[in-house]
């Protein structure tokens, strides 16, 4: 039971800065006050070495492992690499998850009051970059108390995350864990981002991004989500979850009604997710991961990662992963080696796409086990007493 | 001058047939009267043995080639390959194309008046698969007076048709040249279909498909057709026409307009397909390709090809084509070779992804015209007089 591998559940909690100063944010607007919602998992040893800070993709939030409560039907998003004697183990290793700013999963986002209009931000809520939720999750780090992480670790819209850390604060940060990342989004993964926008903003329900006290705009958002779920997996995955497989019966319907478990697939995850997610939030967090080229400012992505080259490094990339195909990490890892950085890099066969971050676990676990094992012992980390 | 290598202009011809007996469809429904908007070029030979039947892809028409009048901007949709000295070579050949059933450039689709009604079909259109657009141009072959095609030949869904023609009428074809196609749509191909139908019902101007008295779903198709043209694409080619160019200065914009080239396009080539393509025919067009499997009724593709193993068949696919890659057309080779069927395959290095069949002139050109040639010497094919 995976259940009973937690002691006791987890609690989300509540970071609340900038309510005097608002952080300045990279357009030249400033936010705040700014809540970020957390989970911690583990305990913090006792020099505040041995913190990790895992930074979630486009659709998750804080909950990254355990229940929040005995009726929760699933754990949260990362708990497979998140747990006592897993991959991020919390015998030893005190770890963070934070809510994007953006987000929608009780971190300052669009759908957040605005204190002064006591009214939803919707579309009045600045544009944020990666470099805004890396520069907010910073100060929530500072109040845990943590001069520097152990490492940061996160897969694709996480992965930019880990970069920006490495490039932002490279002093507060021993090792950096980018996984099915890129150091800048590609035209592809714009052009799919604006795809998703475009069909949240063809939702009447979505009205200029002011809803939130009427009908929301569910099938815009549902589109938006079954297109990214497409990039998510591979051909070969589909082939052997689905292949031409009906969903009802033998005979195709000759209607357009779904005749694919395909379809079905991606209708039903398409509506699961309106249940979590805003809509809004979708625009803005995909903004920012279009946004994103660690190059901006610098000659080439090496010179961005100058004042980063002491940092350890292990990049990952999954064989079948067409969203972020593999030359995106070569790229991170070339830069890397570049500026003489000690980086390893992993291409792992995988069926599974993109997604393979999320189900590759037995390598994954082996991998990040041995990578913070080996942080531990060249840093001489003392862990938490038993 | 391109319109200068024509003789005049192209004129669209219609023919139509099922009115006293309407056509059966594999549906089990039938289809009466069916109108088949059609283009012919070149001249037929005495023994009408020179005809080229191509076969259009889910967008195109029977406008192949050519100009209509000195106020067309742009020729046919395979101009670059159809034409006097060009692969289709006009002094030699007699060339048709037809639009398919369900289409809605002049043939009958949902669009078209209902005859029993008096009122377009709409959704009360019946679903048409790729065995019954085929169907429908044997009764247009018939009409001609061809008994027996030299070659059919058709990219993406007019590769599909090539295969259904050389499975349904294997006598009345010499030749089969399918290019970046498959013997069945995957489970990727079904889910990119289905989410471009998503696009269209939930526009509510697509009003259950009854809207060809009011406003028109074109926000729904536009986004349906942005979907398609991203997976039409490579990778590369994105990378070398759009990168990350900012479409207007040299700075984010900070909001939801179009920052990016690539989002530039995109919103170009949706907006542009409203002017000529109805919501409607994509719904029906998509679906017919999702139905298509030449194995449906089989045990395997080999058993499918084994009544048209004395075809020759040209088949090509494209290095950076990831909508349709290389396994579908080996399968096909596979399949044909396993049956003993004349076969040659061509995988041909491009960086233009699924659209290479459309954009590699110059190696189509040399590939095809080779090909025909050789069929021309080989079944001692009279070549109309000069």
């Amino acid at each position: 039971m995976a259940k009973a591998s937690w002691n006791g559940y987890v609690k989300r909690r509540y970071f609340t800065f900038g309510e005097d100063e608002p952080m300045p944010l990279d357009s030249g607007e400033t936010l705040g006050p700014i809540t970020l919602a957390y989970e911690t998992y583990g305990r913090l040893n006792e020099d505040h070495s041995n913190a990790i800070l895992i930074l979630h993709a486009l659709s998750g939030d804080a909950h990254a492992a355990g229940y929040h409560s005995p009726v929760d039907k699933q754990p949260g998003w990362w708990d497979d690499c998140l747990g006592p004697g897993k991959a991020f183990d919390t015998r030893k290793y005190f770890v963070i998850c934070s809510n994007v700013i953006g987000g929608c999963q009780g971190s300052t986002g669009p759908g957040s009051v605005n204190p002064q209009t006591g009214r939803p931000y919707g579309l009045s809520f600045p544009v944020v970059t990666i470099g805004d939720m890396v520069r907010a999750q910073s100060r929530l780090i500072d109040a845990l108390g943590i001069e520097k992480l152990l490492a940061v670790v996160g897969g694709s819209m996480g992965g930019m995350q880990v970069l920006q850390w490495a490039a932002s604060y490279p002093e507060r940060v021993r090792a950096a864990i980018p996984i099915a990342a890129t150091a800048r989004h590609s035209p592809m993964l714009i052009a799919f981002s604006e795809v998703g926008r475009q069909a949240i903003f063809a939702d009447p329900n979505w009205n200029g991004g002011d809803y939130y006290n009427g009908p929301r705009p569910d099938t815009g958002l549902a589109l938006a989500r079954m297109i990214g779920h497409i990039t998510y997996l591979s051909e070969e995955s589909m082939h052997q979850k689905f292949g031409r497989r009906l969903e009802t019966g033998e005979h195709f319907g000759y209607d357009f009604e779904v005749d694919f478990a395909i379809e079905s697939y991606l209708h039903y995850n398409g509506s699961r997710f309106t249940e979590r997610f805003d809509a809004n939030s979708y625009l803005y967090v995909t903004k920012s991961m279009d946004y994103f080229d660690l190059c901006n400012g610098y000659d080439n992505l090496a010179a961005a990662f100058a004042n980063s080259s002491r940092l350890t490094y292990l990049v990952v990339s999954f064989t079948s992963d067409w969203l972020y195909p593999v030359y995106h990490s070569k790229e991170i890892v070339s830069a890397l080696t570049a500026v003489g950085a000690d980086v390893s890099y992993c291409h792992l066969q995988s069926s599974w796409g993109h997604d393979a971050f999320l189900l590759e676990v037995e390598t994954m676990t082996r991998l990040l086990s041995d990578f913070l094992d080996r942080l531990v012992a060249e840093h001489a980390i003392r862990l938490p007493e038993e």
